[in-house]
């Protein structure tokens, strides 16, 4: 499938608002691989195509993760953070994407993980710093990302777990891990 | 070894404005324990130990959590941890205790875990709101302890989670986990 053919096909399974989000996110993404020195294409095809199960119903993600062994934890956390494994698994077996770091910035865009590429740290910073985003510290993340990549997915971390804190949400454990690595790296890049 | 001289021992182990401090989570864990239906002669008995560690050298510590094969984890995180685990060792080896329940009581005073005992939960939030503490939110966690030892323990885990994220630290995996079993406890309490 071909880029315009994944893009009309996506869009056809959300909303519209929600489609001037991915497009913020492709945007950005592309400007950041740009900046950091990652594929601007591969990293504008992650960004197309991480939320193509947003607004899939919950039954139909839910099926997928329990059918295709998908992490079973994901089940006992917030539904925000299913679209993007189950994602990832179509992004494969609908639109024949074989590129494993594609794959991987989508199946990591909402949660982060531990051991992040590049591909996946620049999607996953411009999900949180799109122009359409609006929330406490979404400045600091956009002044940050002008010069680090681990600062600005930092400061996006730290306003997830936050607004968790705020509203006694459990706090996925993949995000802490990820931002764990981060300040870590940050750390070791100061020494 | 009897209570007095376990707490003469404890008690020439740290400066003396420590030893308040102990003083103030023994008293604690007591009204915690009658409050809420625990034994308030175990839970005063982690209380006396809990900080046994705390004031010995950095170099000590780090050796008997190589040599006795303590969470090797630990020594990735923030040293302030260190002297939990380390105390219930000692409370074992150097002061006889057997009683599991204290032990692990004094091991996980200061991250907390998954599955916590009550007395486990009293002794945390004894540590988190004696007399002598003085952080913001330490009053919402006084407050709370008032009715529910989940909801004032889950205010302390939230207090710690936000500083380490002020302050630019890793947040200690085991301290979200023992959040997330809080909420997951007060929803089914709820439900």
């Amino acid at each position: 499938m071909d880029r315009e053919a994944i893009i009309e096909s996506v869009k056809a399974q959300m909303p519209e608002r929600r489609w001037l989000h991915v497009q913020g996110v492709m945007a950005t993404s592309i400007i950041l691989a740009e900046r950091f020195g990652a594929d601007p294409v591969r990293a504008e095809l992650a960004a197309i195509l991480h939320d193509v199960a947003k607004y899939w119903p919950t039954e139909r993600m839910q099926r997928i993760i329990v059918d295709e062994q998908l992490p079973q934890e994901l089940l006992a956390y917030d539904k925000e953070l299913w679209h993007a494994p189950v994602g990832a698994f179509i992004a494969e077996r609908d639109y024949g994407i074989t590129d494993a770091e594609v794959l991987e910035a989508i199946r990591y865009h909402t949660s982060g993980r531990e051991e992040m590429s590049l591909l996946e740290k620049i999607v996953c910073l411009a999900d949180y710093m799109e122009p359409g985003r609006d929330f406490p510290g979404v400045n600091r993340i956009r002044e940050e990302a002008e010069h680090s990549v681990e600062k600005a997915l930092l400061a996006g971390f730290d306003s997830t777990i936050s607004f968790l804190l705020e509203k006694e949400k459990r706090i996925f454990p993949l995000t802490v891990a990820a931002r764990n690595a981060i300040i870590k790296q940050l750390r070791e890049a100061e020494e």
